[in-house]
């Protein structure tokens, strides 16, 4: 397990003949998730050599079509292929409403699997999906329509034993499980141990969290907690502040304070308006404030390691080993 | 004024990393107009350095994603775009209502533009949409859902005058325009010119014809009348005649037949299937039944000459010049 994310599309509004809107492919607890499906994701993670079949839940941040209007073909493409595993789609009502007029309105099975329609609640800020390995926060954003940011955690639910003390207390093979789970033990002679003796502590949980489109949020680390990697829209330049939030939207360096407000090692931004030719201008301005900063171009990879909290950086332009 | 087929995508069923689905850009009788919308159609347009503003209309043959999942995002940029023209959508009755659903539920004017949204008939034959320069008649076409073909058909609504005549008969300048649109002439003295002899004959009116996705028909030319381009679909080889009528569609042999059956000059294929690498198998087939047979490959560009009958093709491999 580790974390690692794809970016299929980050560019903002419309999409251009070469430039993918929105979408994101994120490997987290085992877990594959797609975060946004603007037009053109299915062709994307094609060429991204991504495995269609192993995609267990999408989460659409809001109805902007740059973000959600690759989902239809996807849903429809997943299909044709004959997929079995069930699959899970979080997203605006009226995103959920969409695919249910669409696709559900004269079946109630239109699909070779079962999608599990979820619509998020706009607005509120809760634990959104639960799984084995990896829990998916949501929380408000500020933009022009309803927005949702998205926190992702990995999970551990079971502890590793110390055999050093399992062996000193001669502890049973039957116990061991309860002992993962976190319960203490108690002997035959009622000697209870507690379970943070004989287990080892947890490993440190990787947390991504994902903000597009939005105001920059003086309340983010309240909203989102803290997180490894934020991946922070930077549609503006500085010197286009004024605009910024009268659009719903955050310069870079805005995207550099909001990376210091929740205590991120890394910052990858986004959602770049096309005024700006080259990623470089509004990466350096952020990196002014976070110099951790990096462009989320589209089909680059980013793995963060969980031990030295090293970020490999596969870019198509180069790669880079980026260290907090 | 000519007939100009930009190719924008023509691949089957799901698109690939690198190949769009079905849509094809036609400019007739000083119309443009869009016959498909597969996911990733605007970024094609952009490609192809063609005008989203001069776009006049859009036919959607069946409700299909690969044919119609790029509809939301186009008409959404356009938006973007701040288009003022208005736009005729012609299209199935739930891809009308889908669209309906997603952008008029809550707004009469969503869009920066007057979009009129026409539901096709389906299943029914006849004149679909009539303007100054160009005609568009539809037809059914014989597929796995309701799917309709289109005839695309120049118009003349002036004659251009004799002038050796005019001057011979001494007609006023007033009159002339009454002339051009058809009428007999009367002398002040009661002598009655008719209007065959005071005009030149009308040009050629060019027609262009849109098969996708359909079986082989027999009855082709009784739906369609005669055309002097032909774009047909060729999902299978000849060696998969068997599968083809089972799926709703054709074979390249077929859309050879159908070529010969309405009696056209030239051939386009499209829609194979992906289990063909190359398009030279089908064309082949294709050919040994009729030769003028060409691959619509996507960003290939066909330009009919009204007087030779000639047929320019500037395809990404090389360019032809094609002889009916």
């Amino acid at each position: 397990m580790s974390l690692k994310i794809i970016i299929l599309g980050s560019s903002s509004a419309t999409p251009t003949s070469n430039l993918f809107p929105t979408a994101q492919w994120l490997e987290i607890g085992n877990k594959r998730f797609l975060i946004d499906c603007g037009e053109g994701t299915q062709m994307q993670i094609r060429k991204n050599k991504l495995s269609f079949a192993r995609l267990d839940a999408i989460f659409i941040s809001h109805a902007h079509g740059d973000h959600c209007f690759g989902l239809l073909g996807l849903l429809s493409s997943l299909d044709l292929m004959k997929r079995q595993k069930e699959l899970f789609l979080f997203a605006p009502p009226q995103i959920v409403e969409l695919v249910d007029f669409f696709f559900y309105r004269h079946s109630e099975q239109p699909f070779s699997y079962l999608l599990h329609r979820i619509p998020v609640k706009m607005g509120e800020k809760y634990l959104l999906h639960s799984t084995a390995f990896a829990n998916v926060y949501t929380f408000p954003l500020k933009h022009t329509i309803d927005c949702q940011g998205f926190v992702f955690e990995e999970v551990f639910p079971l502890k590793n034993v110390n055999p050093i003390k399992i062996k000193e207390y001669r502890i049973p093979a039957c116990d061991i499980p309860n002992i993962k789970k976190g319960f203490d033990w108690s002997s035959d002679e009622g000697h209870t141990i507690p379970n943070e003796e004989l287990t080892l502590p947890l490993p440190r949980a990787l947390r991504y969290a994902y903000c597009t489109d939005t105001i920059y949020l003086e309340n983010l680390s309240e909203l989102a907690g803290s997180a490894d990697i934020l991946y922070h829209e930077a549609t503006y330049s500085s010197s286009e502040s004024a605009i910024a939030p009268l659009t719903g939207h955050s310069t870079a360096v805005e995207a550099a304070k909001a990376a210091l407000q929740i205590g991120a090692k890394y910052l990858l931004i986004g959602h770049l308006s096309v005024r700006y030719k080259d990623s470089s201008q509004l990466v350096n301005e952020a990196r002014q404030i976070f110099p951790n900063t990096y462009f989320a171009r589209q089909n680059s990879r980013f793995i963060l390691d969980r031990k030295l909290m090293n970020l490999l950086i596969e870019d198509p332009k180069e790669t880079v080993h980026a260290q907090s």
